[in-house]
């Protein structure tokens, strides 16, 4: 006899939105009658191989929808990347606890663990059903339209050089602003929908999809400073050159020090303002400028809470109640997809779990200018809808010249 | 005959709301029949002494909201701080322009020019009205209750860390978020209003108001760590030894690099996140604590879009106006204070140039906990009707555990 009892999890960096398909998942597991218990892992698949579940479904509708408007990930998350072992473990613990449906909300890392232990099950001959919910501010799953969270992380982010660009206006200068993203530029280029009159920045946007060169860095510095006497860039803490390696390390060589490294062997990017520090260094030790400022927008721009697009909330509430769906009305396991159908609206697939797992995304051709330091009008269409409603707006004076006295 | 010409200015920092305080004051004066002209100097005392004026007369109210609306200084700000001679070509500027009325806009280098030039006046005889409208998010103004821009700025900090407190409890370990202040802690203080359980971060709080011994720092984060499994922080950039001497210098001397130092010898702090990387790497070497990371709030404090106070909108937008009938009323020059008059409400009063001029306030005491790292419950009350309606807010799952299975 059936168990009933679905298990879900949440891996990876948390987003603004992720708790919605949280609770997109327990929500609409409660509308199936032979479900009998909703279990959440506490931080991803650490949780799992621990048994620290909670039960879901001794919570109220009331206070799951209030932390389904929470950001960050509510049953914690973890970095683990599990391998083929690890993925057996979670396996063991699945079938001890009779879970029948297993969600795990995450990125391409998380999908890949999904696929391990889907395939685990079958090996076994056990009855499993794994649905991946996607979800990374990244927006580097391939398959998708876009990813749940991207949206919200991306209006955080042209948000933030909305501002930028107006405090640079009032006090010029130069201003890096270093933005998330090892391998898809598609975050750093949401800074491109802040910007509003022709004069507006981010002048220069520098993603990780095209070779950084630091000689070509500091001539497009300086043109723009010439010509409107101020620059915004956004760059993305994924630069690198050539070979391969990040701006971040190789910056940090020529002064003589170290960056962190994890495990893999990947420089360690994000909670550290080294890369926009040494990006001023180089602009004011190069060309002379003297007013420079850099910020890296770390750990803000993923977390900030009160940012949120409603179309990500919404979508995001979507792939959890769709994968509820797809696993219980389906016969397979798989990934949730958004797919675009409209100007603007998704519907949602289910897409075998190797098409997804492990791949990533990066930003296509046609959303980078030839110059490669702007986004292309094919970008701002694509992004624009994902921002959600109500986007602040920036407004100038349009006041006439009054004529000089003293100094006609 | 009087030429009924008024000119405002906008001086230092932007805000979020200091557009509110142009609007309320070329909005109110135009309600009095003898003015005939409202001109704004385009980048503070630098476009007054280089006559570089536009004729806010001319702008339609519609386009006057929207800017009042929008971040930053409208008609851009400056960095320079007036000395007597340069004070002297401001009222030469002035009264060949005919201006009866100079409204600044700004913080207490601002007020002090305002004071300089009016005494200029005086001297000379020349019939000009000169009122100083506060503006800055260090709150720092003595004679006012706030600051006008502090409660938006203090917003977007205590939104900050809740967001920062949610991501660091998903993935737990230490969170450093280094705020603005170079000597009063106010909007560091503010990251407590994003606390709401008793253990939700920030655990530590530094404000420059008192002495910072980094063992004790050291001390705490490890005790805090070991309680929590996580610990989140906020320092501000101010944060200084027995001696006054920065922490951002003392630290970078100690691996043999250098800070930047502006004219008056001041290290500069803002637009470089080395004060964040130089604790991080603090508490991962003497704490041997693996996941340590750094943000420098920076520039998004001040001047991201979409994070306002709806209280600071309106209060902001009373300045400017009251500043115009303090001066069309009222029979002497001044600086406007906000009064607190109930719980919550606010009057404004005209105080003498010489009572605010060039004066720091710091955080009363009674605003600080005894530990030093904490601030008070009068602090909360203090801050909290500042922040305005619509403050997002964070809930947690409350489910019950799930026996575990394979090992009870």
């Amino acid at each position: 006899m059936p168990s009933g009892k679905i298990l879900v999890a949440q891996g990876g960096g948390p987003t603004a939105v992720i708790n919605q398909s949280l609770v997109g998942v327990v929500l609409e597991s409660r509308r199936f009658q032979h479900v009998t218990r909703v279990y959440g892992a506490l931080h991803g698949v650490r949780g799992i191989v621990n048994e620290e579940f909670v039960d879901l479904t001794q919570e109220t509708s009331h206070n799951l929808e209030l932390v389904a408007a929470t950001p960050s990930s509510a049953l914690g998350s973890t970095r683990d990347k599990p391998d083929i072992a690890y993925c057996q473990q979670i396996f063991e613990v699945l079938r001890a606890h009779e879970i029948e449906h297993f969600f795990y909300i995450g990125g391409n890392d998380s999908s890949d663990t999904v696929r391990i232990v889907s395939e685990e099950a079958h090996k076994a001959g056990y009855p499993l059903r794994c649905i991946h919910i996607p979800k990374t501010i990244d927006n580097d799953l391939v398959g998708s339209d876009h990813t749940p969270g991207f949206p919200s992380a991306a209006r955080f982010v042209a948000q933030a050089f909305a501002g930028a660009n107006l405090d640079n206006a009032a006090l010029p200068g130069v201003y890096v602003g270093v933005v998330m993203g090892r391998h898809a530029g598609f975050l750093t280029a949401a800074s491109a929908l802040g910007k509003k009159f022709p004069d507006d920045g981010p002048h220069l946007i520098y993603l990780p999809e095209r070779v950084f060169v630091l000689d070509k860095f500091l001539a497009d510095v300086k043109a723009t400073y010439e010509k409107y006497g101020r620059c915004v860039i956004a760059v993305s803490e994924g630069i690198h050159d050539a070979s391969g390696e990040p701006i971040a390390s190789l910056l940090a060589k020529q002064v003589g020090s170290e960056v962190e490294r994890d495990a893999h062997g990947n420089v360690q990017l994000s909670g550290t303002g080294a890369l926009a520090d040494l990006l001023c260094d180089e602009i004011k030790a190069k060309l002379g400028i003297k007013r420079v400022r850099g910020d890296t927008f770390g750990y803000l721009q993923r977390s900030f809470i009160g940012c949120v697009s409603d179309v990500d909330q919404r979508e995001a509430r979507e792939v959890g109640e769709k994968a509820v769906q797809f696993a219980m009305w389906g016969d397979r396991d798989g990934s949730v997809a958004i797919k675009r159908t409209g100007f603007y609206s998704v519907d949602y697939e289910l897409l075998p779990l190797t098409e997804v797992a492990g791949k990533t995304r990066t930003m296509e051709d046609e959303f980078i200018s030839a110059s490669g330091t702007d986004v292309t009008d094919a970008f701002r269409l694509y992004l624009r809808p994902l921002l959600g409603s109500g986007m602040p707006d920036a407004f100038r004076l349009r006041a006439a010249k009054v004529a000089k006295v003293l100094k006609p």
